[in-house]
């Protein structure tokens, strides 16, 4: 049965795009090695023909397809699972910028296309693609849209959903959609594209997009800003919309606890501001020059100090000072693992219940495992935290995460439901969090997804056991 | 049966607002007097649970529902068929604000709530909901989610679709899907938010929204704009989107026809410019000052002159003025009402190839109806234009309407997908154009919706004949 079908994936895609034999961990080991999986094999189509034939292929042998990028996701939704009889679908070869269209400013790519080489093709054309994340050098744009990647501009630009105006998708049945679409107005049926996005490669394989792109910023300008209370936060940022509008291109808080970790591990970064509890990283983009991007900033933290919603503030006066600024704010995951394994959370509410929601689960944490740390860090412009809650000094961090995950779970779950807010903010679902989902997400709602994924891939062979 | 259905009705809502006798055309007869129906009844739910009560004795009935907000649609989707077997179901008394959260910007509302009406529950904040479109004095939010409706400030704020953060639906079977949130960010699941969305009532019930808010602006300043060609003109929209970014907040074309007709029929209408080709409405909005959206305008339309990307410019100076300059723009719907009838395309083209559409399809036109007359106008930063087709001079439009309409749309839908275009750049489909839908969409595209409508309306009940 199986050696029928990698013959005929052999046939289908040559012998040498085909792979059952050697180290396959690259695309078997999830990125955060919580998840090791056994493919029959890998399999590395260079067109969207191909992908459909071996979506074809593997519907006639009723075998499940785990459709992967760059492998770089958090919950474990692009590996395969250990049995050995799914097979691992790979995009990285389809990887050309089919077409950049600078008066319509869209782009039409590959799935398989790394972020960066997209941000760099919209740059060569005096444009911009604003999608920007940690993991841009090797992850791709398919796995962007299948888990509706977010990142440190989502405050001016949206998810990657809001920067993707059509797709082309391989149906479980090994149909191409062509729904690739240069338009910014479509009203002519059910919103398939943003049903495939998010989906996670249960409900079919994205195998190309066109992406929005911007007219790039004539300056970009960063500065940091002391808050003394959480509320202070929330002020600067309301302070900062009204001022800047959609200027203001991020948004980013520091817990004092995070900033330690790096003052505490990376002892040689300049640190721009003394501590304080909690830091904001503000980052303007401006259309017209940077005198005017300062002049700004300058406004809105002289009033902002005024009012006492600040209590310091530094404008980096540098493309070098910025940069430096936001390696601090990206070295706050890098000084975690320095510090020891933690509980991570990626979590989102509604930026006005933030700072009540922080207050009460602090307390209910530290009430229950009393000397934990909390690593509090974020994109707070967009009510997204990641809030995870590090072992009490002394302690081991591995005995702490095998013992007290669930329980810290379940009281970090239980605050963001009760403030009605997400699970997971922009990591997705995959196989890390599809139970907790099965237990928070209301009985019509898992109706409804199960429906659809039931409509869309009958025989359950689009990456099963990820999402539902 | 349908004594036994009605009976029930009553008692769920109560005699007063079950429907049945007298004059129901303001329910039963769609705003372009196109759809003439005939209701078994009109039902007036105030609450969601009653929504819900509704929908669960209709399924038990097997009886369809249409619903309606204001009833201000342009393709037949909510009015009933002339069978007098479906239900009628008006959201109009669900019109409350349910809350208003400035800190998190965002309200979560009825969707029965007149569009006019959430724009001032903004206001009054301080804060924008920016979907503006003709009929806002009496559409309703519900509808502008059920067809994505689009309007003038799409370009910066995108459709309806982009305005919602969360839904609550009442679904086929009548079970209630709260899904209201007021997150930026969450990836837990499927989207459904905006598979509802643009479905024009036929997954599921819209009967309220979180939606999205903005600071508001400090100024707005319009201008008008000569220019020689479309090329121009799209080399104008370049020239704004680099020089404003997302401070361009409109962006509107008129062709030398469509002005002349407002000249003709409306006289006394101030005109701020001589006539040319193509007169193109800009509109800034700033978030710091009058004074800095005046000299951005000053800028950037000096640098147009000097490029021989326009021939001409005023810049509106006062209120009163930028109004005026609207009134011209939104008096061309109307001028065409004086000409007479004339056949409607609401199209949408990737911006780029807007210049090549028109000449070929203006072409094909003049050379199979000679003499026929082109109204040209539309959101052009959104590649949107009302493409409308007007009889030629001294003939009757009505005759022209009724035996070219096929033959013209013919030629234009033909060329719209060609250049890769859209049918329904903001209308929807509806009743009018289910037909054409079927002809031009692809066959997977098709299947998919199919899927996705049977999995979750498997009794077929919710505005059956709609879209599909």
């Amino acid at each position: 049965m199986s050696a029928a079908l990698l013959q005929g994936l052999r046939e289908a895609l040559g012998d040498s795009q085909v792979l059952s034999e050697g180290d396959l961990s690259s695309y078997e080991l999830d990125w955060r090695k919580r998840f090791q999986g056994k493919a029959l094999a890998v399999v590395r189509p260079g067109s969207t023909a191909q992908v459909a034939q071996v979506m074809r292929l593997c519907a006639e042998h009723r075998v499940a397809v785990v459709p992967q990028g760059g492998n770089t996701g958090l919950v474990g939704g692009s590996v395969p699972d250990a049995s050995g009889s799914q097979i691992l679908l790979s995009l990285q070869r389809m990887n050309k910028v089919r077409e950049l269209d600078p008066a319509n400013l869209t782009m039409t790519v590959d799935a398989g296309c790394v972020l960066q080489a997209l941000q760099q093709a919209a740059d060569e054309q005096g444009l911009l693609f604003p999608l920007s994340l940690a993991a841009e050098g090797s992850c791709t744009i398919g796995g962007n849209l299948a888990t509706n990647a977010g990142g440190t501009q989502v405050l001016r630009y949206g998810n990657t959903r809001e920067l993707c105006l059509g797709l082309e998708v391989v149906t479980a049945a090994g149909e191409i959609w062509q729904g690739l679409s240069g338009l910014r107005k479509d009203n002519t049926g059910y919103d398939l594209r943003d049903l495939f996005i998010g989906s996670e490669g249960t409900l079919g394989i994205i195998t190309g997009a066109t992406l929005k792109l911007y007219p790039r910023p004539q300056a970009k300008m960063t500065a940091l800003a002391a808050c003394p209370t959480l509320d202070s936060a929330l002020a600067l940022l309301g302070l900062a919309q009204q001022r800047a509008g959609s200027g203001l291109t991020g948004f980013e808080l520091m817990g004092d606890f995070a900033l330690s970790l790096v003052r505490k591990h990376f002892p040689l970064l300049p640190q721009a501001l003394p501590p304080c509890p909690w830091t904001v990283l503000l980052e303007i983009s401006d259309s017209e020059s940077e005198a005017h991007a300062q002049a700004l900033f300058e406004g809105l933290l002289e009033t902002a100090l005024e009012n006492g919603v600040i209590e310091d503030a530094a404008v980096a006066s540098s493309l070098e000072q910025s940069r430096a600024l936001w390696h601090v704010r990206e070295s706050i995951p890098l000084a975690q693992v320095e510090e020891g394994l933690n509980i991570k959370h990626d979590i989102a509410l509604p930026v006005s219940r933030i700072p009540e929601f922080v207050a009460q689960t602090d307390a209910a944490l530290k009430a229950a495992f009393p000397g934990v740390r909390l690593v509090n860090f974020g994109h707070l412009g967009d009510g997204n935290l990641h809030y995870n809650v590090q072992a009490p000094e002394g302690g081991s961090a591995a005995d702490f995460l095998r013992e007290q995950e669930h329980a810290v779970n379940a009281i970090v779950f239980d605050a963001v439901t009760a403030f009605q807010g997400s699970i997971s903010a922009e990591h997705g679902i995959g196989q890390l969090k599809r139970e907790e989902l099965a237990l928070r997400k209301s009985p019509v709602a898992l109706g409804l997804m199960r429906a659809i994924k039931q409509a869309l891939d009958p025989q359950g062979l689009l990456n099963p056991g990820r999402v539902l």
